[in-house]
């Protein structure tokens, strides 16, 4: 199994050095204590649970499994344990509103964690990760009542929550679901319904489950303007803040998945459980956009994550086995043979699973730096803040989950056959990486978001947004040794507007040409995203080479990944834009008869 | 599960109208029998055999996997019972040598039969599949007597054969492999070593096992110059061709691994055993090579395999699944929601995967086709057609494999969250396909191969051979329909040359840069093969379509998909040269040590 260190280097280097966190927090009501000297010792605990706790965990999780039984679900050996260190060392509140019991961080220390926790054991990470969106969704909406039954719970990590949406025919067409929710003469609801794919739905890690519940009252609209939701704890609340009657909530069974083995996900069978109204009636999917952009930020991590998790695993390999010779001559020649990693190819897999993680840590990190500006800016601020976030969010979600799952493959094949081994790990991050292209919309789901209700249905602004401030980051900085990176990244930036204008022309004819072209934008736009964030991050490493600061070493490879990354990944954006121009008939034409005979 | 089709009316398309096979086959001596009508005949069989026996046991094979025990290896339920079955009916000897007992059919006829039992059942279709090797290396090298002794009982397939090359510090790298072999009073050797990785070297299927290992003599050389081929049977032949006394090689476990779980990969302890020597002493690497096209042809064929099926499921379900209503109106207006496949994007991935899939038959069969006239061919014949061979069977290895993983991903991806459900079968696909691009030769070691010994190797010479073919297939082509094929075609044609000189001048320079080219330039060559195909089948198909023969819909069907992959995806190819063009230094120049920190 590959070993993991969290890496703290880069990590400082993105928050500090990239996006100057502390600066910014400074100036934020509420995270004026988040010191970058704070937020470094905050990370480095984080790091040595992770290192410590989590990653020993991890394959142990992957052979285990979970183990369902009428009882409930029992989730591998050390799991149960492990979470209850993370609760008392008080982890659940770390970004949490002081109101409700949270120490008010910001989110980015959250984001730091998550990555940590992600790369070292991504299927543990669900568990207390699934709460987000039950204290997001109590946060906004609950009563007073709600929050003070639940959120303080959910807060210290001593229940954890459930988003429950899907059901076996729907998931992305949420319009379609069926589960009821029946009026009482107490105020509260009979919820009854079959919920599927509901990630730590039933476990055996904290004392009480709090479900989020996507249901229907009977007079409900057809439809998703129908849906309303529904706290449905596992056990009802005593008025002490205990737990208390065993509701009618209940895990039918559990998946035989890919991976993320030792995640439980659980089929939910609601029979007339009792469930509490949240938010407004037939309201329910509107309140769930509410946090619908954190919430896929938290996907949008398992690519960055397992991207690092397996250059770990893969780099460590590369410099000790011996095979062949380098072409230029022995690298090793006391050896038998040379380490893989002189291979020319080698370090090309190499260099991808790099370029990505390296590249995906800024640009997530600087999405939830916007999203702690949405949270605590002044109004101004958090509108452009949250636009940014609105545009970007998709494609972060859809392109580093993509790249991360193709950085988890190259780790496999550094190792040639080993790689398929399950005993080395590393096959074990592909299959969990898998799921990350799927669930929280998938690539495709993500990609219609992007183009049609994000970019075209803001008439372009939402993109206009971003590429101005491309567009002033290359006019502010024309450093001689920055100009191979600051020239193509104006040319895509350019590009990308046209693109965008040509689609939105062809759309207003026939709306298919966008659906058309939508998964190919996408990953152009992703690949010209992370292009601004390499640029980025190559002129801080320049000016710190230039200036003679910090350690040289780290600063060079900073910048020969950053040649890397336009020489060798940033290419593929023009195959993409070549696929989305032409067209929607080579997709449309083939009648359905005519795919088979 | 999806259900198994085995894609008859295409298999067809490719043999009669795109390959004329039989028209090859009636003026290639020892292959006369071969008639369309015999070829049908035997293929309907093929289909039945795969459709009804080996893919019912596929989910239930991975589910159940191989059991070791100090016994030996049990395979799933119904695994063995299977085999006896393909015994029974002659399938072991199709195409092998007539003076060996076989039926003396062309290879094209084992390789759909291969196709057909990969896309069904690829663990099962491994047994059988790892007898080529040692059936190959007797018929070239063995000696009247060992002929006699194991060739007969392999190509009946009583029993079956291994080739024992790995060991756990090399693989690609065969030159440092440590297994002894000592020379006895006898005549014969003992051999000692540990191989691992070997594939049915331990099962229950057959009475007997004849490993083919790699060894060392205690004279030998050091590196590959040293190698020597032993036959080291699991029993001693009794003269009268029984199984005899036990040898003294076991398997010592197996291996737990991503996929093909119902495939035991031994690891294979010799004790001591009692090894025959086959071909020159010293020369085992080079006997091996005279079988290396057709071994990895076998590989090859696992993308083509994997495609197809993934296809299949993916279209079952895209036909069925119903979310969201097409942008353009609702096609199912009856329905609560819309079949998915309306959805562009849906159909890109569908038409993804089905482009490789029929674009990888043809290109597998006809490299199947060129070995037969290497086989039963007159000399010059041959000759073009192993040089053939030797340049594109690299390419079809690792270039097919690649792409069939990426087809095995999007029937995944059609599937949404159920696609990660081991139940409906499609993730299995998945984990099954993904060791393709490792054994046989990595796709890094088949690029390598590729660029290096082929192409830069021959001079450029055994590229030319191709590219005239590629050259006058465009000139004999010029109806108008086709031109975009063609124009298309032709172009990366000739750029494939220029490229190719590119790279041959810098890499006299530094040979590094024709490695650091390696993996590009071969996916650069895959794109364009395959271009060469879909305009083969395009012509083909127009023709028909203008001549108002047969059914227009699947020649329709065909131009559409060739316009497919013509627009989306060769689109690649000039992705790839751009990033091969860049050069090795952005590969070379970052020290070892920067890679982390």
């Amino acid at each position: 199994m590959p070993e993991y260190k969290a890496p703290l280097r880069d990590i400082r280097f993105v928050m500090h050095e990239v996006l100057e966190s502390e600066k910014l927090y400074q100036t934020l009501p509420g995270y004026e204590e988040a010191t970058a000297e704070l937020m470094d010792a905050i990370v480095d605990e984080g790091a040595k649970f992770c290192e410590n706790v989590l990653a020993p965990l991890n394959q142990v999780g992957d052979e285990q499994g979970c183990k369902w039984s009428e009882e409930g679900v029992k989730t591998p050996d050390g799991f149960a344990d492990a979470y209850k260190q993370y609760v008392e060392n008080g982890w659940p509140a770390l970004s949490a509103e002081p109101d409700d019991g949270g120490q008010g961080m910001p989110n980015l220390l959250g984001m730091v964690m998550s990555e940590m926790m992600g790369s070292s054991n991504w299927s543990w990470g669900m568990y207390p990760g699934l709460s987000h969106g039950a204290i997001k969704t109590i946060e906004a909406h609950g009563t007073p009542e709600q929050k003070e039954a639940y959120l303080t719970k959910l807060v210290a990590g001593e229940w954890t929550g459930t988003m429950c949406l899907t059901e076996a025919h729907c998931g992305t067409d949420l319009g379609l679901l069926r589960s009821k929710a029946e009026p009482q003469a107490d105020g509260s609801y009979a919820i009854t319904g079959t919920k599927i794919f509901i990630s730590a739905g039933e476990h055996d890690m904290a004392d009480n489950i709090v479900h989020i519940v996507l249901a229907r009252l009977p007079d409900a609209p057809e439809g998703t303007k129908g849906i309303s939701l529904f706290i449905v704890p596992k056990f009802l609340p005593t008025a002490d803040g205990g737990v208390g009657e065993r509701n009618g909530v209940t895990c039918g069974s559990i998946e035989k998945k890919m991976g993320i083995k030792a995640s439980a996900t659980c089929v939910m069978n609601f029979d007339n459980a009792k469930g509490f109204l949240i938010g407004p009636a037939n309201k329910g999917l509107a309140c769930m956009f509410t946090f619908m952009n954190t919430a896929r930020l938290g996907t949008a991590v398992q690519g960055l994550a397992h991207a690092e998790q397996s250059y770990q695993g893969a780099l460590a390999y590369a410099r000790e086995r011996l095979a062949m010779r380098s072409v230029s001559g022995p690298k090793n020649p006391d050896g038998p043979a040379d380490p893989i990693i002189v291979h020319p190819d080698v370090r090309r897999m190499l260099l991808t699973q790099k370029a990505f993680a390296e590249g995906g840590r800024a640009f997530i990190y600087y999405l939830t730096q916007l999203g702690d500006v949405v949270q605590n800016g002044d109004e101004e601020a958090a509108k452009q803040a949250d636009d940014l976030m609105a545009l970007l969010t998709p494609i972060a979600k859809a392109f580093l989950t993509e790249v991360g799952y193709e950085a988890a493959n190259h780790g496999v094949q550094v190792f040639g056959g080993h790689g398929y081994i399950s005993e080395w790990g590393m096959e074990q991050i592909v299959r969990d990486c898998r799921i990350s292209m799927l669930y929280e919309g998938t690539t495709g789901v993500q990609a219609i978001d992007l183009i049609g209700r994000k970019v075209l249905g803001s008439g372009g602004k939402l993109l206009m947004n971003f590429t101005a401030i491309v567009d002033e980051f290359c006019k502010a900085n024309t450093d001689d040794a920055m100009k191979p990176f600051i020239d193509a990244l104006a040319g895509y930036n350019k590009e990308w507007l046209e693109l965008t204008m040509k689609i939105g022309e062809k759309a207003m004819q026939n709306p298919e040409e966008a659906a058309a072209a939508s998964v190919d934008y996408l990953m152009y736009s992703g690949y010209v995203t992370l292009a601004y964030f390499w640029a980025r991050m190559a002129v801080v490493a320049q000016a710190k080479v230039a200036a003679g600061e910090g350690d040289a070493s780290f600063y060079e490879a900073k910048l020969m990944t950053a040649r890397f990354y336009f020489d060798r990944l940033l290419p593929r954006a023009a195959m993409h834009k070549e696929c989305l121009l032409s067209g929607a008939d080579n997709l449309l034409d083939m009648p359905e008869a005519l795919f088979a005979f």
